[in-house]
């Protein structure tokens, strides 16, 4: 190797300083071989005409291990209840696939004609007006890249012992699309708000009839009505044909296969906002309407269950984001959160949607404890494990954004640690 | 309805900044309907138990129409021999989803074993070296949202009469993905390029080898050894399991299931740049290298072959790119030309991206002619029609990126026209 990555680096911040450097300069990763003299004889497939083409394309077949995992509280008795989490130790960028987004549902995936599904517009305004999804589609749009959280993402990683899953089967219940839809203020004003009307009552049309309440506030400001995701109409699982989008919010308010938006003046509490989606407190209360969602960041690779082959330099990479806007910072620990370096981001740009962090790290073979921490422009910090667990009940299974630890033994196997 | 449209502006484009400020202020588009008492009755579906979680998703049935477009020249003899185009008038913002992302291919799609595939950097280099997929998955990473646009994207508008298909039939060999991957100028690195090295030769591994020469100055500036799409791993179709990537080049020489980079002094002058791919000018000539695709724009709604159902408030919406940057403007004209009004964008602040412009329009029945024309930052501007075809043969097929013109009659009917 003719750039090998300096060992001799006397303080872990100096070396992450030296190894980005290094990889946006002259990093040499050394794990191609030699050329040897039959690289150029051709595989198989170089020798037939291929497939022709698809309307409709799928992943390779020696890709079909990548699939969302399954949470489902009651098994087959129930197969469309629970959540479907993102495998987000597959994937890299800050896209998630439409096939591979994840999915909270509490009474299956309902299987709706466009052609018959309607949204009511109602309550507290002058005019009472129900939208055909063709007429919707003749609005004007508006398109961000947005993430989406389940209040309840990570909350399997508050079991006492730490569960050795894949990322994704804890961290998973998020992902990010680019949403396109109409603004919901725009039919809110055409239906002729009240000025008493301070709420919104948001009703999907699965046979859960999951409910939210919704602050006008956040009705008037960016929420959208979307119809498209990833550049295509909206896939069944996330609401199709149309869904609500509350960008930064706890994602089941991002109410699925809409069909009805009453303005009210207060909210309604509705079994979705009482009985589930609070936050248990350690005097026993219960905090309702817990919406954005807290700064947060989780390394993907290396991640548990992985396994690092041999000693070198490896690029650690993960997700970050915050319901309160943009990422400014992530930092990256390798011994536990002792020392911190910060990570390359990608995406900071743009408010409310992933952010990719990526930092080189020089792996000697020792044991190590792999940390990230997200910082957002409120200058909103990621909490450690045990300071955010000091807020709530120990029965409580929502908004979990404390720091994720992942460590690396001798032999390279990366486990789930709670540190 | 309240927020009646004005319908006495008296120049055009001062109904476009009134139009503008309609729908970011006080917009009624008016397609809802007053809402009657059986709406809060409930569909089927709302009565039934949902469907179950999939571990990797797919479109609702009722979208199954939406499909690439199949240019095969030699049909069923060569089913993958053509391009397979993106049906962008069906869809909206600026990602295109993988599964309809435009198809480019010579001899069909190779399915790769990415245990087997390796690629190969040799040539002009101190160590020749092959990577495998694995050990290209370890290197640092790079992610950005990119176009990709064939060559000949657009020929079918070369024709004396107009065609009379969907724009994705003519202007979908075109599309946008975030891609990650590896910066090539890292592997060239660790391979240690000669000082003489000024071309780089990239062959595929497809039976046809389709294989381009690259300036070594590209090769270092921007170029990315693709490994994922969206998020996920590339698709077949697009390269699985390795591609290059060139941000703005046309797209043939991001060469699909890269299996060769080869350091040269001169370019190879393949059959893929000689016999194909190089534009024929009036003189009998052949313009070889046209690498950076011409600043350009198409309305996709409305556009050929839709029809509007009545009079009333439209957003126009559309795509814009330019291989030399960013977006900087994007007009429209609904009179053929004659007057123009700027367009709202979306993703300008990304060079080498699709940009989405959107602009409403209010129609009261009469004959228009509806066109855009992008400007990019290095103040090129898309070209009219006649001046583009001043420039080459009339047998040219290559990167035609002149106005496209939809003409709309009283009755609704929107067609292709040259104007």
């Amino acid at each position: 190797m003719s750039d090998k990555p300096r060992r001799d680096a006397p303080a872990r911040r100096r070396f992450f300083r030296q190894g980005t450097l290094l990889v946006s300069g002259a990093a040499s990763v050394g794990m191609a071989r030699r050329a040897a003299s039959q690289e150029l004889a051709g595989h198989p497939w170089e020798r037939v005409y291929g497939a022709g083409f698809r309307g409709y394309g799928q992943p390779s077949r020696f890709e079909q291990a990548v699939q969302r995992h399954y949470l489902r509280p009651y098994g087959e008795l129930a197969p469309g209840t629970g959540a479907a989490l993102a495998p987000i130790e597959h994937l890299e960028g800050i896209i998630t696939p439409s096939s591979l987004h994840n999915e909270r549902s509490h009474s299956g995936v309902p299987e709706i004609d466009p052609n018959v599904h309607r949204l009511l517009v109602h309550g507290l305004v002058a005019r009472p007006l129900t939208f055909s999804v063709d007429s919707l589609l003749r609005y004007p749009m508006t398109s961000r890249i947005l993430f989406i959280e389940c209040a309840g993402n990570s909350n399997r990683n508050l079991t006492p012992q730490p569960l050795q899953v894949p990322a994704g089967a804890m961290h998973g219940n998020l992902s990010c699309s680019e949403w396109t839809g109409v603004p919901l203020a725009v039919l809110l004003r055409e239906a002729g708000l009240h000025p008493q009307a301070k709420w919104l009552l948001a009703e999907g049309a699965d046979s859960a009839h999951m409910s939210r309440s919704i602050p006008i506030e956040k009705a008037l400001d960016d929420a959208i009505i979307a119809l498209y995701q990833n550049g295509e109409r909206l896939r069944p699982e996330q609401g199709y044909p149309v869904r609500l989008l509350l960008p930064g919010w706890e994602g089941n308010m991002s109410v699925k296969w809409l069909r009805r938006i009453k303005a009210t003046e207060g909210p309604t509490h509705t079994k979705d906002e009482t009985s589930k989606y609070t936050d248990l407190l350690p005097d026993g209360r219960a905090l309702q309407f817990t919406y954005e969602m807290g700064v947060k960041s989780v390394i993907t690779k290396p991640s548990s269950t992985m396994k690092l082959p041999r000693p070198g330099l490896y690029e650690i990479s993960g997700l970050a984001w915050s319901g309160a806007g943009r990422i400014r910072r992530v930092e990256v620990s390798t011994d536990g959160g002792a020392t911190w370096a910060d990570a390359t981001l990608y995406g900071d740009e743009r408010p409310k949607a992933l952010v990719r962090f990526r930092a080189p790290w020089q792996w000697k073979g020792e044991a190590a404890v792999l940390q990230s921490r997200a910082t957002d422009e409120k200058a909103n910090v990621q909490p450690a494990r045990k300071v955010w667990l000091a807020r709530y009940s120990p029965a409580n299974v929502f908004h979990n954004h404390s720091i994720v630890s992942w460590s690396v033994d001798p032999d390279g196997s990366v486990r789930n640690v709670h540190v």
